[in-house]
């Protein structure tokens, strides 16, 4: 029988999802066209027809991650500081989805470092991700949630926040369970909140 | 002539900047006894000499992370605040060497994350970095400098954010630059001075 369009995207389906569990279990440092082929059951022969080099397994490894971490349910909040405690909390791996997905982005590190390309775009990726969270500062600011200041360099002090604290939790998730993790945030929101100014921005009106 | 002890520490030490070179130019990914043989112009069979595995050579290469890092020159500071943002400074990629000790560092949580043995020796690495940080910041709050309330969950927090900056920094050096690393570090002690209690300790003498 012919092989359909349906079967073939039912296959990348598959092979995308043996990539995942190999990076959850394994990290980019495990991730190797063996290693899918094993999860898959399926012959390393295969799975060169979808990556003829481990770069190309990297860069799909890269790309699916961005995906899954796009398409990921994002918590409902108020516009203003909930919304951006809601964002920040999105990144916390205090979920096993988000354990999951902060594993595998922590350990894409040292591959995206290692080549300029993909560096670039992991660079990208994060200052997307700034915007995102500048623009919702913004928003708390003129809803008087926040100070005024320089929404850009606060949305990079809070990234700066969630990213260290989800590697720590990662290392050490018995002395950064969920709980502990979400009061840390707060303890930072509530520090940003009461905060002067960052960048020069004007005092706060009195 | 027999080799004496000298030659051998000698021809340690230079396996050692053999294996540095690699990490900063290549991350954990590309550590390999090939990759540290070639650094070295030597064979990969002296090599195994000195690391059977590659597990071992991994093992090594973080010894060495860890050496170095505990080795680095540390800035002067007074006691207080002062002490606490200079020991986050030191942690900072704001220097050459800072820069590629940062670049291991990162890199090395994949490997980590990967082991359960190493990623709890790394657990306890940020913890006793945590504790020392912490004892910092009990001083800084004894003298005033910052309000009172739980000094461990102080020193979690800003290890979190030294370390999501250093992050960020690596992988976007144009939009990090080392005196808006300083500027972002500073805005982030200029909150915890004005933040109210953390951990719930009580409020400032009024």
């Amino acid at each position: 029988m012919p092989r359909t369009k349906g079967d073939h995207e039912a296959r990348r389906r598959d092979v995308s999802e043996a990539v995942w569990r190999v990076l959850a279990a394994r990290g980019f440092g495990g991730l190797s066209l063996r290693a899918v082929a094993a999860e898959l059951d399926a012959t390393t022969g295969l799975l060169t027809h979808y990556f003829p080099t481990k770069r190309d397994l990297v860069k799909h490894a890269l790309d699916l991650l961005e995906e899954r971490s796009g398409a990921r349910p994002r918590r409902a909040a108020e516009e203003g500081l909930p919304a951006v405690r809601a964002a920040l909390l999105d990144i916390l791996p205090i979920t096993d989805a988000a354990v999951d997905g902060n594993r595998i982005w922590v350990s894409s590190w040292d591959a995206a470092l290692a080549d300029p390309e993909l560096s670039g775009d992991h660079a990208r990726r994060y200052g997307r991700s700034r915007d995102r969270l500048r623009d919702m500062v913004a928003t708390a600011q003129r809803l008087g949630d926040l100070p005024p200041g320089d929404p850009g360099r606060v949305a990079a002090g809070a990234q700066s926040f969630v990213l260290g604290l989800a590697v720590q939790a990662l290392f050490d998730p018995r002395a950064f369970p969920p709980r502990h993790q979400v009061e840390l945030l707060d303890d930072y929101l509530a520090a940003l909140a009461c905060a002067p100014p960052a960048g020069g921005g004007p005092p706060p009106p009195s």
